[in-house]
């Protein structure tokens, strides 16, 4: 028997990993990234097959990861994590640099960055898992914490988007809220859709101080549609 | 340029990874455990090929995942962590249940576990990554929190063993402490050795709380060898 509470236990961080060059490039937030050999020093990374960032990967073969300062802004974490790059180009109004591979390193919040040449992809089903050797690395602010995964979901509320490979349909879940319908709601200011009908928690169980994932905005401010 | 300090900042929790039958099992500590896909929940496990415990995943194609509380035991931390299973059989004494796989799962400080029937080995160079489909999970203790990695090495004072692959060999971290001469440091209770020379910090540089990672014993009485 699988009870997916289980998953929650699991340790993981919250990472940018960015792709592409100087004229476009795209980053998505991750919990997914581990080094899996240390001489030489490998890191994997889980990509969604379906996420924007994956073909960049695959087209310059490396790739960047940007360690989340613990303070991470809901503004970042709302842009790479929740928006897609075949909409916007996220590294515009960005702090990027660019990397000995040409790859953007986004520095906005990071705390400390490498950067990977892929030697490896490996299909594991939904998602790609790209396998990367460490050729540039550098500390940005030692003083701060690395943002967990487990943080963001306790302190800062925010949840797995669709693409993440630890994503939990809520059905899955335990339903604490049976006799309430699924409804939908709407950040007046961002127009990020709030869907019960996908999250874990209702939309009226959040926290009063939660706010949208994508821009910050309160939940007071949401309309529902 | 890389700077190992970097790795430092990615997040781990710490895990004993299990394998092997009721007559033979053997399981190791590992950090590097992490969902892959979540349709269908798969995780992948990175082991180094001179692992005992690499065989007897390969031979039985499943391995469990038990997740560590945060208090974890320097007896159980020092029995999967530094202890090989060429020496001694480590489910002997530990409180294990079989799973569906018939792979034991190791309870002993174990907040929730996972049970994977491997679906893919991918040879990454000095380890193995076991990708496996989830078939079975419970939760132990939902009271507790997981053991970090960060919290291991900075609450615990723990270090990575040379089998892990973010070991990371002191001569590639800055030298703090140049003018002393390598010695090594002898445990009265288990003869674990701490050798200046593989560790990335000095025995006599220890905070004085530190304990032996294998049993426990207090700093104090090492013997200087």
């Amino acid at each position: 028997m699988i009870n997916y509470e289980a998953f929650f236990k699991v340790t993981y961080g919250l990472y940018i990993v960015s792709s592409g060059n100087k004229d476009r490039g795209n980053g998505y937030i991750s919990n997914t990234v581990f080094q899996v050999t240390s001489e030489p020093p490998r890191f994997a990374a889980c990509c969604n097959k379906n996420n924007f960032t994956a073909e960049f990967i695959q087209r310059s073969q490396a790739f960047s990861v940007s360690i989340l300062d613990q303070n991470a802004s809901s503004e970042v974490i709302g842009k790479f994590g929740y928006k897609s790059g075949n909409d916007i180009d996220k590294m515009v109004g960005s702090q990027v640099k660019y990397g000995e591979t040409g790859v953007p390193i986004v520095l906005d919040d990071c705390i400390s960055f490498f950067e990977c040449k892929v030697v490896q992809t490996v299909d594991v089903g939904t998602h790609l898992m790209f396998i990367g050797e460490v050729v540039n690395t550098e500390v940005i602010n030692d003083t701060k914490d690395a943002l967990t995964y487990l943080y963001y979901r306790q302190v800062k509320k925010g949840l797995s988007p669709k693409n993440a490979p630890t994503y939990i349909d809520k059905s899955k879940l335990e339903i604490k809220t049976e006799n309430q319908l699924d409804k939908k709601y709407k950040c007046p200011a961002c127009g990020f859709i709030y869907d019960d009908a996908v999250e874990n928690v209702k939309f009226i169980d959040l926290p009063d101080d939660w706010v949208c994932p994508a821009c910050g905005t309160e939940k007071s401010d949401f309309i529902e549609l």
